[in-house]
């Protein structure tokens, strides 16, 4: 593979727990914009490769919401974990968005390749996260990627499900918070899904967790945290969809509902020490 | 005492860490405006009254930056803990400002009582703090008045230090995060300190934590953490002007200073665990 120049640019980086919480930029040509991420390096990144860890976010976010709320930071550096957070979207003026609508556009990227014009000249964050900011990471950071796990949050727990169902021999572990997991039919995403991808739900199966677990997509096993006090709970998430699917299939699912617990960071972050140490124990 | 009308009104609140993350409002006397603030309820809470620790923020923060970035949920959960975030400066269009200036006026009240026109309409951040939010706090939550401790970051730092030295009584515990420690000599401080206060240094003695000390004040220990690489090192903080003033004064002070950390939430959070552990143990 010929390396590319992906042009990595520090906008900060800042000491934190030990370790070196960064925010970059990189030229994507999957999205045809320039696209922020942040990484957080523990300490024992010094002494050698340490194990990839990706946190896909939700609707609305960029790479910071995690970065400023989800309290990661202390547990990764305990477990030498490196954290990966990509933003949820392409980004700048020259990118098609729909402002009045938050579930779609920018901010609603929703982990897929567009197919439809003109959304699928930028809105290809399956390749932008996958291939091109993996091919980064492997090259300009410490990173053994070997050892890769993801998690996210709401749209990104979607993310995290279908990326390590689609590529079970990359990811070792995959953990979600109050995650979307049937998109083809949840309120906050079909709509997304007929514009990214088209109106043929026969083109949504290979984005939506519970048809990819239906047709016959395989992974070691889940953990799902999920607030019992979230109002999206039976709109837009519906965890009970994605229990019954792993039933079926045979894959471990450790679903815990939460109780009293919303869709907000202070769920996420409460949360988060257990899913990182759910991952380090796997990678 | 009379209990006055409070008016305390719910922003917002939700589980985190097993306990409750609150936002509120109350109707301030002291600065003539509605004032924010942000507490969090441990679990223990549920049970009992519990101690509560002040937590005082920097320039241009309100009581959201440290409830976002702070990470001390978790550990007041495990100690039992209660947290309360006040605003840094009375808030609304009718509050006289400086907009110009992020050293002066809105959010940056330096914990004072400003005694000059127009400023002493509204700028009462002791009494507010340390008068009616108490009072409200004391008939509102289940908190444990008789256990009280204050930290802080930078002008918040500041605050809580002469928090301390001028109730020693009423506060058993004292840390701070890169401290403003001598006020009326730092380039950051003393412009408002002749806004507030009047030109004459004479007037600034008692808002000021190294010239406290030297005039007789006196605290049981303080812990200071400071990053080595914070920008602001030896322009506006200087930690060595409170060494050398608790020396003389024979008040016990760990002051670490802490390797390649900067002035921000990263170091903040970076060693949040060890100062509510540093202040538990005190109450």
């Amino acid at each position: 593979m010929t390396e590319r120049d992906l042009n990595m640019q520090v906008l900060s980086q800042a000491r934190a727990h030990g370790g070196v919480q960064g925010v970059y930029t990189m030229d994507s040509e999957a999205c045809g914009c320039e696209m922020t991420f942040a990484v957080f390096m523990p300490p024992q990144a010094a002494n050698g490769p340490c194990p990839v860890l990706w946190y896909l976010s939700g609707l609305t976010c960029t790479h910071q919401n995690v970065m400023d709320k989800g309290e990661y930071r202390k547990q990764a550096a305990a477990r030498g974990v490196i954290i990966v957070c990509p933003d949820t979207s392409p980004r700048g003026d020259r990118v098609p968005d729909d402002a009045t609508n938050w579930q779609f556009g920018k901010g609603a990227g929703f982990y897929l390749d567009a197919t439809e014009i003109p959304w699928n000249e930028n809105y290809q964050m399956e390749t932008h996260i996958l291939s091109e900011l993996t091919e980064l990471i492997a090259s300009k950071f410490p990173a053994d990627m070997t050892r890769q796990g993801v998690f996210g949050h709401s749209m990104g727990g979607h993310g995290a499900l279908i990326f390590a169902l689609k590529n079970p021999d990359r990811f070792k572990s995959c953990s979600a918070f109050a995650p979307i997991v049937q998109p083809s039919t949840s309120d906050w995403s079909i709509k997304a899904f007929e514009r990214y991808l088209g109106k043929d739900p026969a083109r949504w199966r290979k984005h939506d967790a519970t048809v990819l677990i239906e047709d016959g997509a395989r992974f070691d096993e889940f953990l799902v945290d999920q607030g019992t006090a979230d109002e999206f709970l039976t709109t837009g998430l519906k965890p009970e969809l994605l229990e019954t699917a792993c039933k079926a299939a045979g894959i471990p699912l450790t679903l815990r509902m939460q109780e009293g617990y919303d869709h907000s960071y202070n769920f996420i972050s409460t949360f988060m020490t257990e899913h990182i140490d759910w991952h380090a124990e796997r990678l």
